[in-house]
Order: structure tokens, then C-alpha cells, then sequence
């Protein structure tokens, strides 16, 4: 990566995202229409009925991506200012994949109540909020009780996203493998990510999973465990089995690390059992490098990277997700509507599905597909669930799906 | 005006602002330049300093356009959903006439501390933050208080923006009657507007204003009086004069009226002094009608309507203001600014000037050039004050404002 050539990129047109209107000022009526006096219509229905403001705003399509820059990337606690660069990254991505606006906000504070407050404060402008790179275990409480408070959806994508694009990969590879939902399934990494990835894990019907943080196995009873580490302890080993990586690896069908560089040694890979299948999520250098897991035996590995194949990536599930709950007014994302986007990422693979192609890479063309299956197993299972407020027929969805990407292309084409 | 039309233009794409990319994202090196790992340098240099959040995110050309809903237009407290159909038309106009990027951001509470909270929150992600229709006078609060707290502009357009626009068109007025700073102005309304109007005349150097409520004329010592409105007591008539609008009108050169419609009679233009000037800026049905006020022997008149002469419309100021206020990254907006911006607006009028154009029309070649003359006086202004962070060649403003102009105009052909 060359920095100076990064740098003046962001400088070039200072930033990454900006604010464009939707509607013309070009006549004194448009004026008249869409500024005083004639928008006083508009703001009277949505006083009269405030759910018409998904009707007569762009509340319908408009999430806000909010951090407190306490734990940007593997920066840490950088701030507010030092966050935005990730956020408008982030916006941007939401745009060219799902046709999302996202306003990156990132906020002078980081303490819980006063986050809680700027989001309760804030939610009548949005669809949804999307809660980017804030501190554990605070941001469990932050996603939770926002989410009790709120009806939209507060997506959490360092544990929801992640756990989906992991859980699609996980069925694609035991599929591959011959193998079924009691795989034993070692998670290398107690924090949002190996949290998610367990929980969703365990919502698709796996029940063979032990989660490990720097001391070893999660297990019921364990001392020096925080109340997050405590719940998924309870939700996971069932036989209370205590062990170092090392212990836990040996005999293993899967390996997820989302944990630090090179926690992976070939000896551990080379424990593990039939058929293995190692994904090193650490980022930007895995656990351990695709080639280095494919050579000491492992029959599928993936890494976070975009230079080896069977790149996990969020980026393949967000844009989706976020595009389905907006498309039905969900009040809220449901494990459930997680679990449909697992199965839908994974499936839109079709025929491709290999070792080495586990999931659709990003600028592939498989990808469109993807977000469209996933946009539409979501706003499916939303209205399942009785979480939407409206319904959203499939097929609606790909055709305005399928016109906004080429939208996207043209603006791209002449504009950026 | 069509009602249904209206709605209709609102639905046709739910709302009106998107947030678009500006960067490219069709390659894995897009990709890792603009989101991980690339972006990593950028918030690592903007951790070492703060401020180069101005050069490397869209800060610098971002503001947020913040309201509680309590006073949307003249519809008064319909709650944030419902006001958001003026933040987002705000936004657009912003957008079209200023090349600023606006957030519009309809906050879910009324109480003024949880407000300044939230301004206090988000204010990192905005290079500057505009106030609109929250209720007075919890509004003066709130704008003082976020101002002294923040290190970027509180600009409150209700206030600060219609104090500019209406001076401009006082001096122009004046001069066409051959009139000087001795003229003696009467205010008719102590809200927001009035308020504004009356201390940015007196900074220009007018000394003869009395500023009237319901319930006749504001001087030190009346009783019944709230704080915003001693105040304004204490720098306008100095005579300690009471009386009604009747009473004050007689023999005066200038009525200003900010009040209610139909306020103004023909007996009382008549009543004025030589070549009298009528504002009627109660929107939308003024305090007289342009035609009734030349019949009653006005020498010039002026209202808030788009189908008269002399339009006095905020539109005219706010993006030429945010704009140079942006470009500079001033930390505050001084009325030294607001003076140097009325200035501008007044002078950008030229050889056009005459009883029926005392200020340009939005919609109008010469309006392009009034926010240019407007935003290089503000730049150059802030930096002479002080509040500025870096200055900017008004060559340059004019460049780049053209650009933009030109990029906005083909977006909107081909885009909207």
C-alpha cells in the first residue's frame, strides 16, 4: 500500500461521501414544491401519521453509521475525528452495494448513556442505525438497549454482519467437506466477532462449539469471565471442557480465528481433524496465511484478505441485509433475518461453490446476486417474523435493485 | 398550489437528499485504498491532528441542519418526523445554490439541554451546524450556548440568515431613496426574525429602531417582557418611546414587518413618512400585498412571495454564508461576517438596482454571483476576525464555485 498515494485520495475532494438532492430546483414551482410553501403539505400528513414519513422523506433509505472511535479497525481508541475516514468508507460501501444512504456520524463521547441519548435523539431522521466500531463489552449494552428503545433496526455489523458472511462460508465449506451441523466448531477469539459468529452459529442448529479467549475455553463456571464471556460460556461447550488452543484444535473440523496475527501455528492445522476447514479472520494479517493453511492440511481455508481466495469479507452481507430491512420498514433485525441471510449468501454461490470459491468475491459479478438474495431473504423473513411494516414482493426487489446498480454505474462513470 | 402533485413529488423517490460516494470503488485497489486497510493512514493522521479531519473526510464541506420540530414553518410543534420534509428541502438548497453538503436531522426531544448534548455529540463529524425552526426563545439558548461550546459555525438562518437578506435590501432601498443610517426604522414582530434584523442593523450603524410586539412597542422598563426581549429593548429605541404600530408607523422611513399576515393597513403605509420602504415578510400571506403597499404610496416594497417583486428570500444568503464560512473552516460566524455578507448581497446587485430589484432573484443569472460575492466577503471577513483556520484566495472561491455550480448543473440533468 502505498500511503502518500492513499492520503491523496482521501485529500483529493476532501472526504468520501456528499448530500445530493433528489428532486429538481431548476423552476420557481420546483422551488415552491419541495421548499415553502408547498412542503408544508408534506410535513402536515406526516404530523397527521408519522409512519408516512417512510412515504414523504428519505427516512425509507437513510441509516446513520455511528461510532464513538473507540475501536476503530486494530487502532483502538483513536476518537471521533480519526473514525470518520472508516465511517465514509463505510457509507460509501452501503451506497455502490446496496443503494443505502449513509450518513457517517461519528460522536464526541464515549460514554454509554450519553451515546444512548445522541441515538434516541437522532432516530426520527433514519430507517436504521448501523453501529460501526465501538469498544466491548460497552457496545453490547450500547445495541441492546438502543434496540429496546428504538423500532428501527440497530444493526450491529462487527457481530451481526460478520457472523453471517462466517456462518454462509461455514455450510458452503461443510458441504464441500460431507459434513453436518455436528461439526465441532473451535472459535479462536471471545470478543463481538467470536460472540456473533457462536450465536448465529448456534441459531443455525450447531451445537458442537467452544469459544476461546487468551486463557483458553470458554466454560461454565470459569473464573475471571465478564458478564458477555459468562453468556456465551452458557451457550456453548456443553461439556465444560477447559484447554488451550492447542487442546481444543486437535481432532477439530473447524478453526474460526478472530483473534491476532499468527495465533495459528501449521502444528495446530495439522491437528485438526478430516477434511479440515480453517478460517483466519484476523485482519490485515491472519492468523494464518491461506497458502501456510492449505500446506499443513487444511481441506479449505479462507482469510480476511482480498489478495487470496475465499476473502470473508462484510461487505458481501451488509449492503444486503441493511437493503432488505429498509425495503419493509423493519422495526428490527432478528436473528432469524440473520440466519435467512447466511442461507441466501451461502446459496448464491450456486454451481461456483468449490474449495477455493466459497463465497462470491466482492467485484465479481455473482456478487449483485448476492446482495439481491440477501436483500430479499431478509425482507422475507422480516415480514415472517411480524417485525416489518410493510410487505415487499421479490421479484419488485430485483427490478429496483437491478435499476439502482446501474444508476450507481452511470453517477460512478461520470461523477467520481 | 397542487396538493396532490406536491405529495406525489415527495413519494415519487421518497425524500429528497442521497448521500453519494465521491471516491471510486470499482477495484480491489479502490477498495483497499478507500476502506480497510488503506483508510487506516488516513485516521492515523488525522489522530496525530485533529484538524487534518478537514482535509482527509468530508468535514469541511458538511454541516448538519438540526431541528426539533417545534417550529416548522408556521406550522408550529409537529414533532421531528414531520419536520423533516423542510430540513430535507433545506438540504437540497443548499446543495444546488451553496455546493454544502447538509445533513438534515430532525432531533426526537424538545428539552434544551438533551439538544445541546446532542449538538455537543455530533459536532465532530460537521464542519459547521445550522440551526432551523426550533421554538423561540429556547432557540437564542441553544444557538449561544452550542456556539460558546463549539470550535465550529452555529449559524441560525431563522435569525442570522433573514437579518442578512433584509439588510441588504434596507441598504439598497435606502439608497434609491436617497435615505442614510439616520432613517427611522420600525420592526413590527420581536421574534426570531425581528430580533436578528434589529442588532445586524445596528451593527451596520443604524441608531433609529424601535422594534414592536402585540402588544405595542419594546422599551427598557416595560413590564411583560422576557429576557430575549429586554434585551433587544436595551439597544433599540433609545428614546424610550411606547406606542402602537399605528402610532410608531406615522412618519417613519422604513416598516419592517416579521409578524403576522394582513398586518399592516393602507392607512398605515399612508401614514409614513417620504419615500417609505414596506417589508411585508410574513410568509406566506404578507402583512400588506406588494400592489396594495405601492397603492397606499410606498416608494418601495418588498415581500417574502416568489410572485411579486422583490422576493426577500433566505435562499439568498445561507448558501453563499455556509460557503465561505466552509471555506475558510471558521470556527464561528461573527456579525462582522453577517455585515460583510449583506454587504456583498446588497452591492451583487450592480447597475440592476431599481424600486423593483432590490435584490436578485434566486432563480436569476445574477443569483450565481451574489453566493459567490457573498461567500468570498464571509472568507475574507472570518479571516480578519480571527475565526478563521486557514484563509482562501477569492480567485480561487470563485473558480471552484463556478466548478461546482457547472458539476451540479449536469448532475441534475442527467441524475434527477
Amino acid at each position: 500500500m502505498d500511503e502518500e498515494k492513499i492520503l491523496a485520495g482521501h485529500k483529493r475532494r476532501n472526504g468520501k461521501v456528499e448530500v445530493m438532492p433528489k428532486v429538481p430546483l431548476a423552476t420557481q414551482e420546483d422551488l415552491s414544491t419541495y421548499y415553502t410553501p408547498g412542503v408544508a403539505y408534506a410535513s402536515l400528513e406526516i404530523k397527521k401519521n408519522k409512519d408516512l414519513a417512510y412515504d414523504y422523506t428519505s427516512k425509507s433509505n437513510t441509516i446513520a453509521i455511528v461510532s464513538d472511535g473507540t475501536r476503530i479497525l486494530g487502532l483502538g481508541n483513536i476518537g471521533p475525528e480519526a473514525g470518520m475516514p472508516v465511517m465514509e468508507g463505510k457509507s460509501a460501501l452501503f451506497k455502490k452495494f446496496g443503494g443505502v444512504d449513509a450518513v457517517p456520524l461519528c460522536v464526541g463521547t464515549t460514554n454509554e448513556e450519553e451515546i444512548l441519548a445522541i441515538l434516541k435523539g437522532i432516530a426520527p431522521s433514519f430507517g436504521a442505525i448501523n453501529i460501526e466500531d465501538i469498544e466491548s463489552p460497552k457496545v453490547y449494552n450500547i445495541v441492546r438497549r438502543a434496540q429496546e428503545m428504538l423500532d428501527i433496526p440497530v444493526f450491529h455489523d462487527d457481530r451481526q454482519g460478520t457472523a453471517v458472511v462466517v456462518l454462509a462460508a461455514l455450510m458452503n465449506s461443510l458441504k464441500l467437506a460431507g459434513k453436518d451441523k455436528n461439526a465441532r466448531i473451535v472459535i479462536n477469539g471471545a470478543g463481538t466477532a467470536g460472540t456473533g459468529i457462536a450465536e448465529l452459529a448456534i441459531q443455525a442448529g450447531f451445537h458442537n462449539i467452544s469459544v476461546l479467549d487468551t486463557k483458553g475455553a470458554l466454560y461454565q463456571g470459569r473464573e475471571d469471565m465478564n458478564d458477555a464471556k459468562k453468556e456465551l460460556a452458557a451457550i456453548t461447550n456443553k461439556d465444560k471442557r477447559s484447554g488451550t488452543l492447542k487442546e481444543l484444535a486437535a481432532g477439530a473440523d473447524v478453526l474460526i480465528g478472530v483473534s491476532t496475527k499468527n495465533a495459528f501455528t501449521a502444528d495446530i492445522v495439522r491437528s485438526m481433524g478430516d477434511k479440515s476447514i480453517v478460517f483466519a479472520l484476523s485482519n490485515p494479517i491472519p492468523e494464518i496465511l491461506y497458502q501456510d493453511a492449505k500446506n499443513a492440511g487444511a481441506f479449505i481455508a479462507a482469510t480476511g484478505r482480498s489478495d487470496m481466495p475465499n476473502q470473508v469479507n462484510n461487505v458481501l452481507a451488509f449492503p444486503g441485509i441493511m437493503r432488505g430491512a429498509l425495503y419493509v420498514r423493519a422495526k428490527h433485525i432478528t436473528m432469524k433475518m440473520l440466519h435467512a441471510s447466511a442461507i441466501a449468501l451461502a446459496r448464491s454461490v450456486g454451481k461456483n461453490l468449490s474449495t477455493e470459491y466459497i463465497l462470491p468475491g466482492v467485484l465479481d459479478k455473482h456478487y449483485e446476486k448476492a446482495a439481491m438474495d440477501i436483500a430479499c431473504a431478509v425482507a422475507d423473513s422480516a415480514a415472517k417474523e411480524g417485525v416489518a411494516r410493510i410487505s415487499k414482493d421479490p421479484k419488485e426487489i430485483r427490478v429496483e435493485m437491478k435499476a439502482m446498480a446501474k444508476r450507481y454505474r452511470a453517477f460512478e462513470k461520470r461523477f467520481i
